[in-house]
């Protein structure tokens, strides 16, 4: 029997459709200065939207790049908890263009899937956010949330969030909530509803190896000088061992190994390996010995080498003794792994591995971005949880990692509060690909239990969200 | 007390000079077509100089590039053994042309110092020859050699001799002789005579990985997908011990090892490590632990990486898993390694280091170059060194090796016979750099030197001479 939230949402996905056809039209590409305008115009049509719904406080605020939305609405329960909602309005570019179907910004409905660049990545979900809103109140009889809702969309998520920490510490006084969720994930299929539950933290470097001041004749002077490019090389090979450990010493100190529990869910999740090895167009699978795919990709930390050069590079031979080489490092951290010590022990890492007579720099990308990690079985895991199950009409929750990193970690950390993930994109949505869709029943699901989660929540009250 | 052949040496130096700067004046630079011109002119050029020391046949021989001169003399003894003389007229090219403080086109004498290119590589030591020849004559009184001399002077050696295996094979039978002499090397210092024993062969190949078909997000699968430039490093690294062996196996198998008496002569070389890394400009040594520098440069094979590269280049980091890698590897080969059994090693060994999912491929330059070695104690070796211990006034003449890797040991091995290095330049002549110079007291030497050999290979006969 279908929630009156649902029979909301259903006899009004119309608007949704009219809304999202409105707002894909603005290419607002943050990573392209030609698109900043759109990006403007982006923010000011998702503020009048959330002005539209009934959201009393709309805000635009500036950074010193791209404009964010701030929207809030408050309860009229004054003991109500507040919700932060984290998503953003800005759109990944669209380049090769000649390989879209469609035309990017000319969003086409063909059966039940919509094609437009940032239809599920991300203004599709947040549009079922607004209708979900609705949902809420027209369910519960409500002329306010039962929750006070905080939206806060930022619009340079898809270039890097570069001013958003700078965003949170200058308005962090209007951000005090009791819980955060974030709507900018997805889900395992769609009948199988997940949410995330952690997302990767990273460290990125890069190393150079300085050897002889010049390229030397490899006849004259091989075999007998320290050649850099054989030293980046040993260096990378000894990241690694068989097993597909990373050799950092005390790499693995911190790591909040999954439990049991955790890993018999993931055992659940049905991706398989095939499928996996599809969407990478690889041959195999690799990484640390005795774990699945999908807690290598999601659970573990990891070490990466994501460039190496050094040396001649042209066609043919060349024998000559390199003067310069260097790697390019990255690190997937999980929790409870801090940058901090993982850039330390790197680089005594590195420190070790360079040879008499080789120099070696190194410089890393700031200060590294911290693990997200959303505990299962906390009251507002619960919640959510219980909120995306009925909308999947009773479905058991799946929890799924990230691979990934975001700005997530820096909300979390900012606000100091329980976070969830309440998103519906699917793995086949393309995001960040040509030909860009959403499933649109998911984003009817997600608004529903959008709709749920609010009363959800407001029935544990902040003290009950609050436990961990 | 000076030799007749010394005495007719220094009483006709004026004539190497005038001729000298005829020569040098030609730029003959083979790798630049812009001057071939020039290499055509320069080999006429020595084809009359030729004609003129008194050589009754000199052609020139073309090749598929730039041509050759072939120049004959028969000894009126008929029992004479016949000597094959190898040379190049080609020279380096001269940028950067700023560094130069002296036009390197208008010879000019310093003292006892004449620069410009080609002085010392190879003009101004196949002129000491077209001297030393009419000292023999003068001081044996003869009308011909005491020896049938054929010189070969190639004029592609500065461009990687492209066409001369196949000019040797058009020319075999015109090439008959019992001992092939090279003048195209070095000694230690002005007061330390030597002579070459060995060149490195060499095997040069490229490796290439192939991971996913295109680069991959790593957050979403690093750590779980292999990783072609982790595996190029893997392959570079594990190429040598912790003590600079080199692990291909097999590797090492045919090597013919330096016997005491060699070691003992090598240590004797008053070459150090603090002048070696200052010509490198590194900053320390490295190589196969047990041997010295002179040793691994000159008397051991070598593996060297050349390149490396692979995935991200720019600045920054970009955290993927590349899709393809490479690496760019040297073997320098001593006697008795053979280039084609040692590139099936190396196959093997890429493969065996090829991990699942990662598809690799190698090319090779042609077959490789065999080393070429030179016997200590020879008839051949101790008349070359009884004639170059004369020209420097008695002090013993200590065997060298090079590093590179050269024409001789196609020359050698065409012709079957044994070979010897006769040689004069100087670790500082600047060959291959601006500002080249030659010691003209050096040229005088070994034209001293050439004279007394033709005289000690007849003293030994054809039977002798080919003794090993």
């Amino acid at each position: 029997m279908a929630t009156p939230e649902r029979e909301y949402v259903l006899a009004h996905k119309n608007d949704l459709l009219h809304d999202l056809d409105e707002w894909l039209r603005i290419p607002g590409i943050s990573a392209q200065p030609d698109y900043h305008g759109d990006v403007h115009k982006s923010a000011d049509w998702f503020a009048e939207a959330a002005r539209k719904a009934g959201f009393p406080t709309v805000e635009i605020w500036p950074t010193d790049g791209l404009p964010a939305v701030y929207a809030e609405w408050p309860s009229d329960n004054e003991d109500a908890p507040t919700v932060l909602v984290y998503g953003h309005h800005d759109v990944q570019p669209v380049d090769p263009l000649e390989l879209w179907h469609t035309d990017p910004f000319s969003p086409t409905v063909d059966g039940e899937l919509l094609r437009a660049r940032g239809a599920s990545d991300d203004k599709g979900q947040l549009l079922f956010h607004l209708l979900g809103l609705r949902a809420h109140l027209a369910a519960t009889g409500r002329t306010s949330p039962a929750v006070t809702l905080k939206f806060l969309i930022e619009g340079e998520e898809e270039s890097g969030s570069p001013n958003f920490e700078k965003l949170l510490d200058e308005r962090r006084a209007r951000l005090d909530c009791d819980v955060v969720v974030i709507t900018d994930t997805g889900m395992i299929a769609e009948d199988v509803p997940s949410t995330v539950t952690g997302m990767r933290g990273l460290a990125v470097c890069d190393v150079r190896f300085h050897g002889p001041d010049l390229d030397l004749h490899s006849g004259v002077f091989g075999g007998a000088i320290p050649n850099p490019a054989t030293a980046v090389a040993r260096l990378a090979a000894a990241l690694h061992d068989e097993d597909g450990r990373v050799q950092v010493p005390g790499f693995y100190d911190d790591v909040l190994e999954l439990t049991e529990d955790e890993r018999d869910l993931f055992a659940k999740v049905p991706v398989d390996d095939a499928e996996f090895l599809k969407f990478a167009q690889s041959r195999a699978t690799a990484g640390e010995r005795g774990f699945s795919t999908l807690e290598r990709v999601g659970a573990r930390p990891t070490a990466e080498v994501n460039g190496i050069g050094g040396g001649y590079q042209g066609a043919g031979g060349k024998t000559i003794v390199p003067s310069d080489a260097f790697v390019k490092l990255s690190f997937r951290l999980v929790a409870n792994q801090d940058p901090r010590k993982i850039i330390a022990s790197v680089e005594k890492f590195v420190s070790d591995h360079t040879p008499e007579g080789i120099d070696s720099s190194m410089s890393w990308e700031g200060e590294g971005v911290a693990p997200c990690i959303v505990p299962i079985g906390t009251p507002a895991y619960n919640a959510l949880t219980e909120a995306i199950s009925t909308a999947f009409d009773g479905l058991p929750v799946l929890p799924t990692r990230e691979g990934g990193s975001g700005p997530e970690a820096a909300l979390q950390q900012k606000v100091g509060m329980p976070l969830v993930f309440l998103g519906v994109g699917l793995p086949d949505d393309q995001i960040h690909a040509p030909n860009e869709k959403v499933n649109l029943p998911m984003l009817y699901r997600g608004a529903e239990a959008a709709a749920l989660l609010w009363s959800n929540f407001a029935r544990l009250g902040k003290a009950g969200l609050r436990e961990t």
